[in-house]
């Protein structure tokens, strides 16, 4: 047995799918539809169901209509947010299987079930399955391919149900960060500049990583990975950190909580240094947070995200470091974007970045300026906010200093 | 930032690609192609790399070849087990987005890849996304559909760094049912029923699995979840658990941990009961255990996957409980397959159920056959072996008994 990670059941979040039926009128389809298994944040949205098996969600005007298996059949009339649940026995699954395979039989069943619903075109996301897309094509169904993700815009708008769960979500995330601040604020130091947990062994990323990761769980949150990277392991935005940490070096410490009850995502980076790292990175740190701030400044509704990040280039630009505005081939400075949407997903809509559109109030996004340089290491600033009307909201609480203290 | 769930680095596992050649030659494309984030295993297993970022991995008669983003150019160097690596800067992304949209511009940026390494047609997986077909195909290029998950097939052979690794997460899993064992072994017994800690709270499902959790998390596994079911939670063999646990009552747990180290999974289900579950209880507890050992009798190169189950259903079956084999539509007796696959994936081929095909030297399979009835409870006892040419070696080091230890 098991389960996709991320969520005990979903939150009644009031899903407004107005604008998906919109879609679907513009696009002139009878439905939307969706294949997938609940570690697609887009179905599990829409249906409000999560199950280890893959299930097929169909939206029409009429109403959300779920396809599942026989095991999930029941935990779906309980807990689906959905108008119709029907097995796949009802089409005689096992039969069709037996006598055109798994893939085949599947197919089959699911052109019945949209048969069922009067539905012989449908709109479907980018990532839908092409071995589904083409069977249903070869049973008639035409098959519209959205442009752009439109469940994905509907989910980036939080209600206020998800924005309590991504707070909590938040909440755990600070306490997973002091734990790993304390550890390096407490740490001995050694002759060779090595930092030491109080039993004298070294401290390393995997160990600060496991008391995060620990402190997490304790907190009702799992997450994917964390990333906690000294010195020049840090300079690699991707690079999650291994080995010894050191004094005298930036250490950056990212971590992405999932609250296990609710699926929803938080996002904070900070970055500490024990000793004196010296004059270059202290300048860095201080760039980064003018860049920082100042994108935080210039997030309200109705800018872009495109705007948030030209403030943010803006402040590093004219600190003299390089960014992907200033030369798109740089392997040093600011080599990211700004930010992203964080829920469901980790990473989801809206962009902070040049191809960031109209923030909107009830987005949530990371802002995370940070710099890179594999000689100074890596700076690398984070909070996670709400998109308001005449600004923002800070779901982030926690102090932004280089100087670790416990 | 954020990392897709499960590997640190990729294993260096002596990818044998042959069959996917052999694969290509009887398709007539040019090449194998998959469209995925590091979630997809296939991609991560063909490419021996890992990234946050999507990427595209092409394998043709001259070797595998990654286009990758700017910012895991670096990594994929040195860590992908790939002959070339392209960045998609080589085909002026940034200006195929500006021009075309991000989506399209990534279409574009692939067709140019695919021109570079001479390929005007691919096979590509049944999950390939319909976008990326599309697109392809309005660039000329032929999409050849996959009707078996040949990738899938290669992975499901282990070779002997993968059934290390297996086996390091099955330690961890022993490591994390003792914990909970021993919970519920050393748990008092309320007037009630209720199982209570030591300090006199209720023992609940989500206790036992914060405490299975971080054992795995210290024994360096992480893990999407985990099941603790007792009572009637139990006889869904999808509920994950909630609440108190009872004395008297079957109480379910299924453990599957992911080493955060090598990706690979490990799965294991035991049963206990404190107290007396009843007569039917206990003899369904043996029922199951007769069919498990059954089951496992039957395992050995040559065999099918069907035969391993139909083993498991003649047990339960003359037993005197149902089966799916017995009744395709009951909701009690033995309502899923004996078992499934293990590797990068949690679930992956071979199958072991009606539709399960030959099983080869060095499959890792689960063996849990179970019983369940709202009534009851549910009994699930799993092992997970590796099949051999005349017969498994057991990877599970674990006692099966009904009464829990400390």
């Amino acid at each position: 047995m098991f389960y996709p990670p991320g969520v005990i059941r979903m939150l009644d979040v009031d899903t407004d799918l107005a604008p998906l039926r919109c879609h679907l009128d513009a696009a002139g389809v009878d439905g939307y539809l969706i294949d997938d298994d609940a570690s697609d944040a887009d179905q599990r949205y829409v249906s409000g169901f999560t199950a280890p098996d893959p299930y097929q969600t169909l939206v029409t005007d009429d109403g959300v209509h779920l396809l599942v298996s026989g095991l999930e059949y029941g935990r779906a009339k309980s807990d689906a947010d959905a108008d119709t649940i029907t097995r796949l026995s009802a089409y005689d699954y096992r039969e069709l299987v037996a006598k055109y395979g798994a893939a085949e039989g599947k197919i089959h069943a699911l052109a019945a079930f949209l048969e069922d619903h009067g539905v012989d075109s449908v709109s479907v996301p980018r990532n839908f399955p092409t071995g589904t897309a083409d069977g249903l094509r070869d049973h008639g169904i035409e098959i519209d391919l959205e442009s752009e993700g439109v469940v994905e815009e509907i989910r980036a708008i939080k209600t206020e149900p998800e924005l309590e769960a991504i707070r909590e979500s938040q909440r755990a995330n600070e306490a997973a960060m002091a734990r790993a601040e304390a550890l390096i604020a407490s740490a001995d130091v050694a002759g060779d500049g090595t930092l030491l947990t109080t039993d004298g062994d070294p401290l390393t990323s995997e160990r600060v990583t496991e008391e995060i990761e620990v402190t997490l769980l304790r907190h009702g949150c799992g997450l994917d990975d964390t990333i906690v990277a000294c010195g020049v392991d840090g300079a690699d935005p991707h690079d999650r950190g291994s080995g010894p940490l050191e004094a005298d070096e930036l250490i950056v410490i990212d971590i992405f909580p999932r609250s296990k009850e609710t699926g929803y995502h938080a996002d904070m980076t900070r970055t500490f240094a024990r000793g004196d790292p010296g004059v270059e990175a202290r300048r860095r740190y201080e760039v980064t947070r003018d860049a920082y701030e100042t994108a935080l400044e210039a997030v309200e509704a109705g800018v872009t995200g495109a705007d948030v990040h030209d403030a943010a280039c803006d402040v590093i630009e004219a600190a003299g470091y390089d960014t992907l505005r200033s030369d798109p081939d740089t392997e040093t400075g600011f080599i990211h974007s700004t930010g992203h949407g964080v829920g469901l997903d980790v990473h989801e809509q809206p962009s902070v970045s040049p191809s960031g559109g109209e923030l909107e109030d009830g987005h949530v996004i990371s802002i995370e300026p940070g710099l890179y340089d594999p000689g100074v290491g890596g700076v690398r600033i984070e909070d996670l906010v709400v998109v308001t009307e005449d600004g923002y909201e800070n779901l982030t609480d926690y102090r932004v200093g280089l100087e670790p203290t416990s």
